[in-house]
């Protein structure tokens, strides 16, 4: 069986990231391409990596007879075309969250996908596979708990970027939650409230952090997440599952446990790179697998649709300060 | 310096625990009278337990001479009379929770102490008393964590009693977590949303189990509460603070740690009295050296009736599915 | 009933501390008198606990009419007078270990007690009233794990004090792993292996520290030890049973757990009386109910004795580096 | 840069999962033969991993000029001549335990390596590459704890084969010990204790299980090891070393934490594939890169030979009861 060829759109953190992982670790592709609008930078991450072209303009990189499937780590604006271009070209895409950047056009790439009548997207909720999170996914799909009640969600980044501004907690770092609560429980979100507390006096002001926001889910159960991108000690990331007979959680983290001067414990993580390194390279390498036989394996088009439709109500609920309904289109209308 | 003489009113589950307490466990002080409309059962609680009358009439033990402070365990709808009685005839009272009812008359309590010049009058919120909650109340105040921003609780129980209500879930168990927040954090609470999930099917119809109240602080923090008094598995309470440098959780419970038979973990409590007995004694072994000077030293009447306040807004909340305000005399105004 | 009145010989650390406990934590039992060579230390000790009278001869203190029972918290070789005198008068009596300095003496001891034909003498060896041993002695009794086979110990304390010499590691701290090894499996240890790693260059010159103790079982079973007494980090205390079909760890220790700084865990407790202060004030109480029935409930003369003869072995076995059996009298012999 | 060609000696459990991570797993490498002397097996192993030889000689695939790096997988007693042939082919090789048979011939081993001048032999030490052994070794070295002064190692397995004898638990479970101790104190072992308590009830009679070794270090550091291969529970490997100024631990594995049934904990792993399959991953590729450099990345012949002789050392005290010397060749002399 010949490698899969990928070429990478976007050589940011992630971007950069994903072509070493691509170039070095996963089995059955190979690194053939990048593009980026900084060719400087697209040169520089391609030179170490072995026979990498740079291609300047992403949608001749799409287009390329050697390049068999591309991944997306472009800012989220650009997605909506890049995306159009993978379709039609029919080429296996995985693309970084968010699809597009608001329900609109989301729901668009959702139908463009449909009528090629297979599925070519995946978007990267890499959560998914994460071994804490597929092992806690498969204890909520084995009855053992009863049916599944509330979810109660903790995600903690060190700080945010100097930059930040508090619409983002809820389009970076909720819409993970978004698909976790999704995917675990199996029910679309139904209305989402999004508590804005006082902020930490270590943001700028202005900046909304923490958040604090509540899930309804069609069938009655419920979600909750703390998103605090300025906790100081560095990241975390929990969930804790309760069901009719029993909870379970996950992201408690023993790796190596110490005493010394005074106290036990152990190292928080700086960063998610740290934490989910695994669930990354899996996700590449069930992905790249799935590529290589034309399909996907992973979140939908329609997944990163719904969680943009989510996301979209989070922030009116945020700057109205009132629970807001999700306007989600009927999936068996969209999907037939 | 004699022995502080106790009378203990109503010998239900909690009351009878509490004559066994004060005759067998605390020292500077003795069990002297117990009353209860049933006079059988008083009298099996009061016979292995020394030298203790039974006294019919309840307003009759808080006035007799040999009585020099009063235990309250009788039912809610009780309490307001009693009370009454006890601050006229100066007695220290140590009251049971709910301080009344309802929050007008908890007010009244409030106000009639305030004639009398001395704190008389001490609620039973006895996790103040927990070593645990006690440590994590020292470190919130030492400022390590900086500014308290926001407060996890999760409050279960194994099963409920057969004749169990909805409201309960509010009355009974929430106003512990009403009475920890106000504690911890230092603040009012001036806003509730008790959120009803699908219950589980493990209760009669009609009764919503488990249920999610978020509280709104004066200062801008906020508390979010799990109640899920049928959880099936066991007794369980937890509470994460987290401030501006850090997170703290209590809870969490190591003491046997097991593995067998293709698991480890622990054994996780019954009921509260497994959880809590330390906290018991020392509430009531503190309370009973503070009444034998004449004082308390614990939750007071405000704090009786403030959480009579949240727990009115919670049940409007819970009944017409929106946030509360919590409606609360000006502390000032009651207390100059 | 009236309250058992009890002396104390001894106001050290441990001596003033039980001073403290009887007076003011326990119930059924006051103290009358102290005594010590060092009087002005015995009226400071005495000054604030009411009325007890400072009696400067111990061996007037047990004979005094007015006492009921007798806690000697004196040095050790000063024990066998007193316990002698103890038994002559016929007063119930909780003796701090070591029971006595050597193995025969300890023998003489049993063998006096004995021939008066009821116990009188509990020896302080309190971890059998912590709830964690105790819990752990439930389970191993219970027969849960199967038939107990191995057991791991670690006894660490921050710093040891100036003086300290290697022997008095295996007295001192080894000594209560000898009792809780004999108490939760329930068999005599019948030889002992004391290790002398390099020491640890945070002691001084010539100070074995840590140690290493295997100890064999008259059944096979085996156990070690860890004695490490300048551990830096604070106390800490751990046990972990195996059998057959499992295994039970203790002294893992959570109270809160924090996120702070990159970091989660919790602290370490200073010293004993953080870890064990439940234990102590269990022990006594339990030991003041049966001295006021005239009995003793806890470790009796024969383990303070058979203490004394392990660690006798484990100093011969420090000394000349080689397995050292223990020679333990035949119980039945002694006690018929 | 081409493809590293592996060949594979050996294709029960162990080399068929090599095969398998050889061929899907790792980058940089691909897996060109397999040999065994169940050709049938070895046909079956081949087949699903696309373009595999099966060759019948093993010295035939490691002379065959198409395979460039080699994995032993064979039985023990293979070894010493296998890794002859691999030498004279001068072609890297990654030989699982134990290197050879016995002390004698690993020596041998090490000299004929050594004569090449260059490493070309890795032992299959696989928990140096498990991330919290790494993690632990890497605190170690940062001096962070102190010097290190003891490591408490526990080793567990859920039952072992019918045909177990007691040796094995030396050879096959303890040499784990052995090489984790070694490597991660610095230091050589010099003497060894290995005690047999009275076995559990669930193994065939005169099988010696569990076991518990004492280990002294060149240094004066000591090292403790409880083997026990029927514990029933599952699959349990923890490690904790103490410094002069603090302890670290390892092994405690949180994944999912459930609370179910009055209980809460997690699952302990079935056996190795499990908690180890990161560790084999990892060492196979970090072999593959460093092979294809023709080098090694990992422990030694000499790490290997050592291993035998402190194994060997082990099996005398085991049959004789008394601490027994390690002979271990001097490491300059032999090695230059």
């Amino acid at each position: 069986m010949k490698d899969l060829r990928i070429g990478i759109i976007g050589v940011g953190t992630m971007g950069a990231d994903h072509a070493e992982r691509v170039a070095r670790k996963i089995s059955g592709a190979r690194l053939v391409a990048v593009s980026d609008p900084d060719t400087d930078r697209a040169a520089a991450v391609a030179a170490p990596l072995g026979d990498v072209r740079v291609i300047g303009d992403p949608l001749a990189l799409i287009g390329a007879p050697d390049v068999d499937a591309v991944i997306i780590a472009s800012p989220g604006f650009a997605h909506a075309e890049q995306l159009a271009a993978c379709l039609e070209h029919g080429k296996p895409t995985l693309c970084e969250k968010p699809l597009t950047m608001d329900t609109e056009s989301s729901l668009r790439v959702v139908e463009a996908e449909h009528k090629l009548g297979r599925p070519l997207i995946q978007v990267g909720f890499m959560r998914r596979f994460d071994p804490e999170y597929a092992a806690l996914k498969r204890l909520l799909d084995s009855g053992e708990l009863g049916r599944p009640l509330l979810l109660h969600n903790v995600h903690r980044n060190k700080t945010s970027a100097p930059h930040f501004r508090s619409e983002m907690i809820v389009r970076d770092s909720l819409v993970h939650e978004v698909d976790v609560t999704r995917w675990l429980f199996g029910e679309e979100i139904t209305r989402v409230t999004v508590h804005a507390p006082k902020p930490t006096g270590l943001v700028a002001d202005g900046v909304l952090d923490p958040q604090f926001a509540v899930f309804e889910l069609a069938n009655g159960a419920l979600a909750d997440v703390e998103v605090f991108v300025n906790f100081q000690v560095g990241y975390e990331v929990r969930c804790e599952a309760v069901g009719e007979r029993g909870s379970a959680t996950i992201g408690l983290g023993v790796d190596v446990l110490t005493r010394s001067a005074g106290h036990w414990g152990g190292a928080v993580p700086e960063d998610y790179r740290t934490r989910f390194a695994t669930a990354y390279d899996v996700e590449v390498q069930r992905w790249a697998d799935a590529a290589a036989r034309g399909g996907i394996d992973g979140p939908t088009a329609w997944d990163g649709y719904a969680a943009a439709a989510v996301c979209t109500a989070g922030l009116e609920s945020l700057a109205e300060g009132r629970p807001v309904a999700v306007e989600l289109a009927r999936r068996d209308e969209v999907l037939g």
